[in-house]
Order: C-alpha cells, then sequence, then structure tokens
C-alpha cells in the first residue's frame, strides 16, 4: 500500500477499536515519536562505517519495524492535530531549496547560517 | 503531493544536487532523525492540556514543520537503507493487530507483555 | 559515595580494563546520553500525574538505574572532552539567575525570550 | 564547588523562589533531560572524528553548559523522585563490573546479551 492517507486510515481504526484516543495528548505522543526515533538509532551505536553497513544488510527487517514506529506516529499526529505533514513536507523542501542554495551549500554540512 | 515515492524522489534530489551523500551514513540520519523529533517534542514541554489545545491552535506551521522534518529524515533512511517504510509499517500495523487484541488492549495503555 | 571525581576514576578505571576508549568518539557517547535519557523518559510514557506518583513509588531503583546511567555518561564525557562539568553547571545556574529574575519568572513556564 | 548534595539545593533553591514546582511533574522533567541530550549530541551531528576533536577543542564552553544542563535535570529528578542519584551509579558500575567481566569485554563493544 503505497497511499499514505490509506494508511493513516487504518492507525486511526487501530486506535479507535482499541479506545487509545483517551492517552493520546500531543505531549505523549511526542514523547513515543522521540523514543522510536530513538530506537532506530539505538542500531547504530558505536558501529563504525563499515559495521553499519554490514548490519545493515542483514538487519533491514528490525530496522524498518522502528522507522515504520517513527511513521506511525508522524501520521497518527498529523491526523490528530490536523496538520497535513505531507504538505507540509513539501513546503519544507522548497524552503529548504531557498535556505541551502547549490553554489553556496554544495558539499558543506554547515547549517545555512554558517554558510 | 501525495505520492511518497515522488516525495521521496524529490528529497534525493534536493541532496544529490547539494553533495551531500557523502554526510550521509546511518549514524548521522539516525542522530537526525531524533534531533527533529526532540524538536517537535519540546513545543508541548510544561504545557497542560487546555495549554497544548490552545498552542496546537495557533502554531500548527511550526509544529507541521518538525513533523515535515522527522518524515524528512525517515523517506531518506528508507532510501538509503533500501528499506521500503510504507511496507514496513502496513506490516507493522498487522503486527500490532495480533500483539494487541481488542478484548485484551482495550482501553489500557499496557505493553503488550503486561496485558 | 559522595564524591563526583572519585566515582569518574572508576568509570574510567571500568572502561580501560575493557580496552572500550577505541569506540568512545564524542558522537558515540552523546548518542548513548541521548539513549538513557530516553530510557528515563519511557518510564513515564501514557502515565497521567496520579499514575505517575504511583509508579514512582514502586519503581525508584529501575527509574534510579536509569538515572545513574545518564550521569553516567555525563561523567566520561566530561572526563574525555576534557570539561569541568560541574563547574560548567554552578556557572549555569548563576546565567540563569540572570536570565530569570525572580520578579519576572515566578509562577511563568515561559523561555526566558518570552518573558 | 565539588559538592553534589550543594549543587542539588542550590538547583532546588532557585526552582522555589520561582515558585516552578508546580510544573514539575516527573514527565516534564524526563522530557527536558532528554531535550537537553539531544543539544549535547547536535554539536556532532554530520562531524567526523577529526572535525569534532577539532570542534571540541574550540567550543568546551558550549558543549559544557549543555552537559550542565543535563545534570541539572538528573539531579533535580533525583531530589523530586526521592531517588540517590549517586548511590544509584555507584550501584550501577558495580553491576556493569559482573555483566561485562574483563576476559569476555574486552575490546569489543556488544550487549552483555551477546557477548
Amino acid at each position: 500500500m503505497r497511499d499514505i492517507d490509506e494508511l493513516t486510515k487504518r492507525i486511526i481504526a487501530f486506535r479507535n477499536a482499541r479506545d487509545w484516543k483517551q492517552f493520546h495528548n500531543p505531549k505523549d505522543l511526542a514523547l513515543s515519536l522521540v523514543l522510536e526515533a530513538a530506537e532506530v538509532m539505538e542500531h547504530f551505536q558505536w558501529k563504525d562505517k563499515k559495521e553499519m553497513q554490514k548490519y545493515v544488510e542483514t538487519n533491514k527487517t528490525d530496522i524498518g519495524e522502528e522507522l515504520a514506529d517513527v511513521l506511525y506516529w508522524v501520521l497518527l499526529m498529523g491526523n490528530d492535530l490536523e496538520i497535513d505533514v505531507l504538505d507540509a513536507l513539501e513546503k519544507k523542501i522548497k524552503k529548504n531549496e531557498e535556505k541551502y542554495p547549490v553554489e553556496k551549500a554544495k558539499g558543506k554540512h554547515n547549517k545555512y547560517t554558517e554558510l
């Protein structure tokens, strides 16, 4: 399934069937988002580039599950806060294209304020 | 634009035009994912439910930008690690439906191991 | 033991005996710090005030272990980066006393830029 | 000042003078702890080892402030939750010495469950 709106509907249906909306205030949703992002990051702790490459090859399912968890909370938050995250992302890309013009940003990892 | 694959392509084109792939190892990508998730969370620090509700109403653009940043790194990581995050999410939802059966999980915020 | 310098020495001795300094670059140390802070936070996910109070009373050892893990990385980073964290904290308190004057900040949770 | 109990007292006095205890539930304290840990981590984003070394040399004050912020919340949480974090750390070190015996753990960054 490649339809984000459809996936969001399924997430909300899953939540509502379990009567979990009562726990879903923005703070706890954001907290969950951070915890899942941290679980993604934990996969790469202490590993150097070679070890990461090898690790990724053999652990795609596990890492994918953690990334899916992050996406889960992004979509649920978007729904509950009535924010169109896809639209926000499209706008953000445009904004970044202006903040980081190719001729200035090429090959540098500086923040736009330091370019 | 509601097409995730199309958005991912634009993110990658943006990155490649700036020659930033050289900095994009899994560890730094995951680190960025966590930092952006933390920025989402910061919006709700110290606020009680009423304050959050009011805050969300008047700060949708800012919160949307942070959520978009999280989604940005999810899509970029999915691309670089060759993980289909949408597919992973669909599988995760199915898995959660089994881990949290409605009759056991309804109205409880316990982890599935404590149901 | 209430002597921070002594505790730091034990942490370093523990690390050196295992020959782990080779993995301890600032990025991975900071990453570990974040992961342990996230584990502290996980204890309070989804809980309201009453549930937290009850939970804290019966889980002091577990929460204490996670807080200890955070302190562990703070002290190790301070050591490796040659930063005197206690001194930095003392200076930070002084700075905060100026940034948040009692008459302006009393009873408000705003950032100093919004007071 | 190298006395942790004394520093904790100053932190609490600072807080009480501003009447901020009302905002200090465990969830928001832990959230603050994570946010400050993330700020430590942000210093090392995208940098390789050489860049980090150079960066640390010239940014000790800034990094020290962020580490101090983390320590601040560790001490405040310990106080409010009535957890002796120094004692917990001493116990944790002992526990780790058993979980990671030198002969097994030397030179490896594996989790104790994978040794």
